[in-house]
């Protein structure tokens, strides 16, 4: 069973999950994993996954078989497990909960060697759809309070699978990030009565020097104070605090811009390793207006990671302005 | 000039620092530099770096020359320069600084091939007492603020030199990490009136589970709540808020469970990459109740560190009571 455990001194929540690995020698193994070989994601292995939770595209009725465009399932190896009730307890000084929770695989694609960036609009579409059916369909769970929402590309950035998948977590916590950031906007809009995020957008929309790209309802913009070179943030320019408030122009815009994006971020530095997040409020909750939902795409430049990752002060070699330009000025 | 500056949403500061590198084609290099070769902290090639700002064992009086056993230069491409005035400044919802500050390189020994984790005590006992003699000097720049100590061991945790050493840098503002920590150590203070850091001693004490080793001054803990696995606590068992507070036996105590903890994580974890770094008070801050400063000692197992960088949610797949008993049980 796994477990979530607390900081006692910084409030950080982690989760213990023994499912993984577990024996110092795994992690020899671990780190040189090879490629090729045998896809559990791809079509013809239904079979070998845990039974879908979501498909779209197949004709035929049967679930577990091929036919599909996109599928969800549960995770083989998964950090958190879904049966069981939440059951909260202290050890002296310490917090712990069991681990429930839900973790997904989002499969984007049936073809092995498509990646999400050069997923033709129609289809990457369908990665947002997922993502929504996917939000609405957890947050009928008391028991789950966030689902984080991410995708890994690349080794360096943590994929441990080549075949284009996105994943879910289903906490019973908040995560910290996201608490920090409500707080933020929080203490922000008590000052100013206005949402921080809308005011950045305002601000980036003014200056000019940090946009990659926009469209009517999104913009992308390399933030002021990046953790890594060629960070992106993709933010809707109305005031919205929850993903699945989005409509469908949104969608299309979204899928737009999303791909432009990463497009234009795969010419400056071609497969690039990265990892992106969606940041939206907490299930259930009452639209906020101090939070604006956003994704944060990073890239993953290996020799930047040293200390920061002990640390949470980071070195970044590139000035946003200049990412954008480089950004902007690149030949799709 | 690099430059600091704040998130607004967060609060974090990070450095752009456009010395050390520019152009997205820069990064696809940087991925595979090459081993071997001309290293500039070997002795004989002292000329190669910036003059050296503290030297031990040299017998000859003349300063960047051979026959020294530790030697603390100026970083040549620094993340922040030392001239120059504090200028804060904002734009709009932003804020900067200039990049104000110092960026040293301790080299721990003068044989290239030479791990710290194998330097003999009386090799290793100088890395501390330079970290010492460093904090101490720059403390006294009223500019600066905190001086963060690490080291980066293997590429993949961030070292872009073989040869072994650590690094300094000086900041005119309190990193995030810290600023959390003297944060949750001052709440958890006012309500208990205890340290928790003390607190969390005792409890590991009396439970044994996570204690990897310890000795009269010191102890090493796998923590309870550990973002990586195998990470490691290093906290002086008398309570004290500086690490230049420390004694002589104090020094030969830390060498001691420092070096005994590195090689019980080396024999588990053979040439395993790590990070570690001291966590203690403000320059110039008055003792505190609420803190306790300490070594913190993190593998970096790549495959775990996907989207937790991202999110600030970290899965561990190993209990730190697995990892203790692991590195306990470890012969040496």
């Amino acid at each position: 069973m796994p477990e979530l455990r607390k900081d006692p001194i910084l409030g950080r929540w982690i989760i213990i999950s023994t499912e993984r690995g577990k024996r110092p020698t795994d992690f020899i193994v671990e780190q040189s994993t090879s490629k090729g070989g045998f896809c559990p994601l791809c079509p013809g292995n239904e079979n070998t996954t845990p039974p879908e939770v979501l498909s779209y595209g197949r004709s035929n009725p049967t679930p577990n078989t091929p036919g599909w465009t996109l599928r969800v399932v549960p995770n083989k190896y998964p950090a958190l497990i879904i049966e069981g009730d939440l059951d909260k307890e202290g050890d002296g000084i310490y917090d712990k909960m069991n681990g429930i929770g839900a973790h997904e695989v989002l499969v984007e694609t049936p073809s092995h060697n498509e990646a999400f960036t050069y997923l033709p609009p129609d289809r990457m579409i369908q990665v947002f759809w997922a993502f929504r059916d996917r939000l609405v369909d957890l947050g009928r769970d008391p028991r789950f309070r966030y689902v984080m929402i991410f995708k890994n590309y690349g080794r360096p950035a943590g994929a441990s699978l080549e075949h284009s998948h996105a994943q879910l977590v289903a906490l019973p916590i908040l995560p910290r990030m996201i608490v920090s950031e409500l707080d933020g906007g929080l203490s922000y809009y008590r000052y100013k009565e206005r949402c921080i995020f809308c005011d950045i957008i305002r601000q980036e929309i003014k200056q000019g020097v940090r946009v990659v790209c926009e469209n009517d309802y999104f913009i992308t913009i390399t933030p002021f104070a990046p953790r890594s070179p060629f960070e992106m943030w993709i933010l809707p320019k109305r005031h919205a605090s929850s993903f699945i408030s989005l409509d469908e122009g949104g969608f299309r815009a979204l899928t737009e811009i999303f791909s432009e994006s990463m497009r234009r971020l795969d010419k400056c530095i071609p497969n690039v390793p990265y990892n992106f997040v969606l940041h939206g409020a907490p299930l259930r909750s009452q639209p906020l207006e101090h939070f604006h939902w956003h994704f944060e795409i990073m890239p993953k430049l290996t020799m930047m990671a040293g200390f920061e990752w002990g640390s949470g002060f980071y070195i970044n070699p590139v000035p946003p302005e200049d990412a954008a330009r480089f950004l902007r000025e690149v030949r799709l």
